[in-house]
């Protein structure tokens, strides 16, 4: 099941700023990097923290994308641009594992998967793949200029926001690559 | 106290790939924004958890920097560079608050706050400073090329690392700047 607005639960509540709390679902699907209805976790059959998980305990997950510095003209009102999710739930263990786990890879390294040779039976044992459904969550953002006391307004500095930016940098081929395959040629940036 | 190298207590033993842990303090204070000898937090006197790490509770500051996108020639093999720290111990209140404030700010945008009018004290009252002594702590780092099966090594794609680079875009003024400042020239990349 989606919840196209969080379940309002006591833990899901936030408390501080709240006016930052948003419940639009697209806004937590980006910040979860595309996940849709459940999100998607994969790790070692050998750890202790996903046997754990997969037994059904309680888990939270928090992920918190930083977007800019915001330069306001005093450093109180300096903060920064993030948008920040929290699910709570528990969760299972997928049954198609060769379909999450190229469903995780597009999300990273889209067209890379098809390229690649499947994954083989010893590969698929030694992992385990989790489902965590998007059920109760909250999502923070900070966004905007900065918002400066009056009295502060001439001051003579520069006040605005520093997007921050993620990108590749120049592909570094591995020292034992045959043949000439040309760099990957995929690019991402953050933000999206 | 500063350790140069960690404390080997139970909780700070690397179980999964221990071949990756790093007992190079230079490599902590990397990860943790070059934090010399304790860790900086701060956060609104009104916010329940900071009332909580006064107090002196079991604290644990987790630091994950990504670095890379390891392109293998199987998915199972593809992975992530990543520098992870871990810090155990207890806060405590900062006395001298401008000095951790400024220092911190330092960190960030380098140079900015002396262009700042100082912190009032309605202001500092607002604001609490804590400190994490680096004393039990443990780092983990994944570098180095993909590490591929021999069977593998003839695949007809490129593996290596494409590097992620964190950088600022182009400055947003305020709406409400007035003269005609220049926009802050501070800039960071990651990894540094």
């Amino acid at each position: 099941m989606t919840s196209e607005t969080p379940a309002s639960t006591e833990r899901t509540r936030i408390r501080r700023l709240p006016e930052k709390a948003v419940d639009d679902v697209a806004v937590l699907h980006a910040v979860l990097d595309a996940a849709r209805d459940r999100l998607l976790l994969h790790g070692s059959t050998g750890s202790r923290l996903f046997r754990r998980l997969a037994e059904g305990i309680d888990v939270c997950v928090a992920v918190t994308l930083l977007d800019g510095m915001v330069l306001a003209r005093s450093a109180f009102e300096s903060s920064m641009h993030y948008r920040s999710a929290v699910v709570f739930g528990r969760a299972t263990e997928v049954d198609d594992k060769v379909a999450a786990l190229r469903a995780m890879s597009e999300a990273w390294l889209p067209g890379r998967w098809d390229t690649l040779r499947p994954p083989n039976a010893r590969e698929l044992a030694a992992t385990m793949v989790l489902a965590l459904p998007l059920d109760e969550w909250s999502v923070k953002v900070s966004d905007g200029p900065p918002e400066d006391a009056a009295e502060d307004l001439d001051a003579p500095v520069w006040a605005g926001v520093l997007p921050i930016v993620t990108s590749y940098g120049d592909p570094v081929p591995a020292p034992d690559l045959r043949g000439d395959p040309q760099p990957w040629a995929g690019r991402f940036t953050s933000g999206t």
